[in-house]
C-alpha cells in the first residue's frame, strides 16, 4: 500500500559543516521526508539514502493530482520492505544536489548570489555528515539500518564506518568501495559535455546548458543500463520516422538517449551534476586511511550487499572486494549476487529480488 | 624487418560507384600502399583493411625521418606474419575517410566545394566495392587473404560474401555481425558531442570542430579499452598538478581522454568521423538477405575469427553468433577466443596472440 500524501520538511543548520577539503559549508539546508512514526524508544528508524540524481521524495505523492509517486515508492508503505505500520522512513536530499537541500545553485548568504563554482567540493563523507545532523535533530540515537544503493550504497558504507555505533545494520546496493578508471572515464566524459556547452559559461548560466547536460545525461544513462537490457529494448531498431540512409538519421536507441537527456535538463541543475559526478569519482571507502582492512576494522553492524551480475558501472568484483575484506577481519557481512539483465539500475528496477533478504535482516537487527 | 620507405599511390575511378543508398558518388579516388611483389600468377596478394580511424599507411615509413612507421607495421615486413618475401600487400584507405580517399571533406567537381553534409551516406559494403576497383586495377583476381580488425573484420566479412569468388580466405578480428544497441548508443553520444559543438555549423566548418571532435574521440577511446586495462594504466591516479578538492581537477585517466581528443583534432575530419561512425552503427552483415544463415551460405573460403574477452565493443559472442552459423551450414570455419585485458583494442596491440595462427592458414591457402 502506498504511504499516501507526504509533505517535504527542511532543517537549517546555521553553523554548517566543516567539510573534507577543510572549508566550511554554512548554513546547510536539508529537505527531507519521513513516512510511518518514529516509536517512543526511537528505536525503528531507516534512512534511505538515494542516487546521483535522486531526492528526498522517496514515496507516496506530494499531491493528489501528482502523476507518479516517489522514487522508490514501490518499497515504502503499509505491508511494504520498508513497512511503514512498524518503522519510521527517513530520506533526505543530499548536500550538493538541487531539490532543496544545500548545492550550488543554493544563495551564498554571504555574496546573495548563487554559489555556482564558489560552492565547494563535497565528498560522499561530507553528505553523511550532514545526514547525521538531521538524524540529531529527529532524535534518534541508532538507525535500525541506513539502505542505499549507486551513490546511496556508498553512504550506506560511510554511515558503518564513520558513525559505526549510530546504526544496527546497513544494506549496500550497487555500489563499489572506489569507483576504478572506467566508470571515472564515463563521468570525465559527461562532465567534459558540459563544459563544452558554451552556455554554461563556467557555471555562471542563467538558464540551464540544456545540450551539455542533454548529453551529460545520455552518456551516464549508458552506464546505468547494459548491453543486454538495451539490445531486449531497443535492439537495432530504426526510428519509423527516419530513413536509414538519412545523415541525421536516428536509431531507435539513439532517440532514447536524446529524448531522456532533453527531459533531465528540466528536473537537474548542471552544476549539481558535476559536483555529484565529482563526489561519485572521488569516493573511496578507505579515503584517509591506509587500507580497506583499516576502515572496515571500525564498522560495529552487520552489513548486507547486493551487486548484480549485469551493472558494468561498479561491476559485482568490486562489492565483493568488500567482502571478503570484512570476512577476513571477522565483522558480520552477507553477501547476493542477484542474476539480472538490467545493469546497474537492476537495484531500482528488481526490488523483488532483494526483499526477503532485507525483510530478514531487518527481523534479525530487531524490527 | 621494415618494409623501409613506402609510397603512397592513388587510383582514381572517374565513373565511380553505385552506392547501397542508391545514390551514385563519381568520380572514386582510391589512397593505397602496397608492399612486396605481386608474382607472376598474380596469386600472392592479401589485402588488409583498416578501422574507423585508419588509413592506407599499413607500413614503414613514408620518409626517413617519419617518427613512426604505419599503423600496423609489426604485422608487415620480410619475415613478419605478412611477409613481404613472398607476398604482396595491399592497404587502402576507405571511402569516406579523410587520407586522400574520397570523403566528405573531398571537392565535389559539380559544386567546386568540399561535400560536407552532401556526401552520401555509405556504408562497410560501399567500402568494399570500391576496394573492388582497385584489385582490378592491380590485375588481381583473387586475393590470398583479406585481413581486419574492427570496421577492418567487417570489411573481410564482406569480402567473404559479396566477392566469394576473389578471397581464398578471410581473418576477421574484433568484429561483429552488426553492433549492438549498446555499441550504437557510444557512437551515438559521440555523434551527439560534434553536433552540440556550434563551431560545426551542420559539417560547414573551415576548422575542424575540435571541442566536439575531441569530446567524441574521447568517448570513442572508452570503447576500445577495457575496465581491466584502464585500472592497469591509470587505476584512481589524481592529476599530480591538481589538487582533488579543484572542481577542475583531473583524474589520470581523464587527462589522457582529454589529450588524446585534442591531438586527434589534429588528424581526423570531424564529418569523416560522423560517416564512418555512422557505417559502423549501419553494418549489418546480412543487410539486404533474410538472415545470416542466408548471407553465410554465400561464402567460399574458409573463414577464421578472432575476438578477445576483454572486447565489450563487439564482445566475442557475437564473433561465436557469427561462427556458430558458419559451422552449422558447414563452412569452413576457425575460431579463437583470446584471452586479453586489452579490450577491442587487443587486436592491434597483441598481434603475436593470432600470428601463428593466421601464418597456418596462410600457408593452407597456398600461401
Amino acid at each position: 500500500m502506498s504511504v499516501g500524501i507526504v509533505q517535504e520538511q527542511s532543517l537549517t543548520i546555521e553553523t554548517g559543516l566543516r567539510l573534507e577539503s577543510g572549508r566550511i559549508l554554512a548554513p546547510i539546508t536539508l529537505v527531507y521526508e519521513t513516512y510511518g512514526t518514529l516509536n517512543a524508544a526511537r528505536s525503528n528508524a531507516i534512512l534511505v539514502t538515494h542516487a546521483w540524481t535522486g531526492n528526498a521524495h522517496l514515496a507516496g505523492k506530494l499531491a493528489e493530482d501528482d502523476p507518479k509517486p516517489g522514487w522508490w515508492d514501490a518499497i515504502v508503505g503499509p505491508g511494504r520492505l520498508l513497512d511503514t505500520d512498524r518503522y519510521f522512513v527517513i530520506c533526505s536530499n543530499v548536500i550538493g544536489s538541487c531539490y532543496g537541500s544545500t548545492g550550488p545553485a543554493s544563495i551564498n548568504p554571504r555574496t546573495g548570489k548563487r554559489y555556482n563554482l564558489s560552492f565547494p567540493v563535497i565528498t560522499v563523507r561530507d553528505m553523511v555528515r550532514a545526514q547525521e545532523f538531521l538524524i540529531d535533530h529527529l532524535g534518534i540515537d541508532r538507525l535500525l539500518t541506513v539502505l542505499g544503493g549507486s551513490m546511496g550504497g556508498m553512504q550506506a558504507l560511510e554511515w558503518a564506518t564513520q558513525l559505526p555505533e549510530r546504526i544496527a545494520s546497513a544494506v549496500v546496493l550497487a555500489a563499489t568501495p572506489r569507483p576504478s578508471a572506467q566508470a571515472i572515464a564515463m563521468n570525465a566524459v559527461a562532465r567534459w559535455a558540459i563544459f563544452n556547452d558554451p552556455t554554461w559559461k563556467k557555471g555562471e548560466y542563467r538558464k540551464n546548458p540544456k545540450d551539455g547536460l542533454a548529453l551529460a545525461r545520455g552518456i551516464g544513462h549508458i552506464t546505468f543500463l547494459s548491453d543486454e537490457s538495451m539490445t531486449a529494448k531497443f535492439d537495432r531498431r530504426f526510428s519509423a520516422k527516419d530513413g536509414q540512409f538519412d545523415f541525421f538519421g536516428q536509431f531507435e536507441v539513439e532517440r532514447y538517449l536524446s529524448y531522456n537527456g532533453y527531459n533531465f535538463v528540466d528536473r537537474f541543475d548542471a552544476n549539481s551534476f558535476l559536483y555529484l559526478a565529482k563526489a561519485l569519482d572521488l569516493y573511496d571507502v578507505a579515503w584517509g586511511y591506509e587500507s580497506m582492512e583499516e576502515v572496515f576494522s571500525l564498522v560495529k553492524a552487520p552489513l548486507q550487499f547486493f551487486a548484480f551480475t549485469s551493472d558494468w558501472l561498479y561491476p559485482p568484483y568490486q562489492t565483493e572486494e568488500m567482502v571478503n575484506v570484512l570476512q577476513k577481519i571477522g565483522n558480520p557481512v552477507e553477501y547476493h549476487l542477484i542474476p539480472s539483465a538490467y545493469g546497474h539500475d537492476a537495484f531500482l528496477l528488481e526490488h523483488e529480488t532483494f526483499t526477503p533478504m532485507v525483510k530478514a535482516l531487518l527481523e534479525r537487527v530487531g524490527g
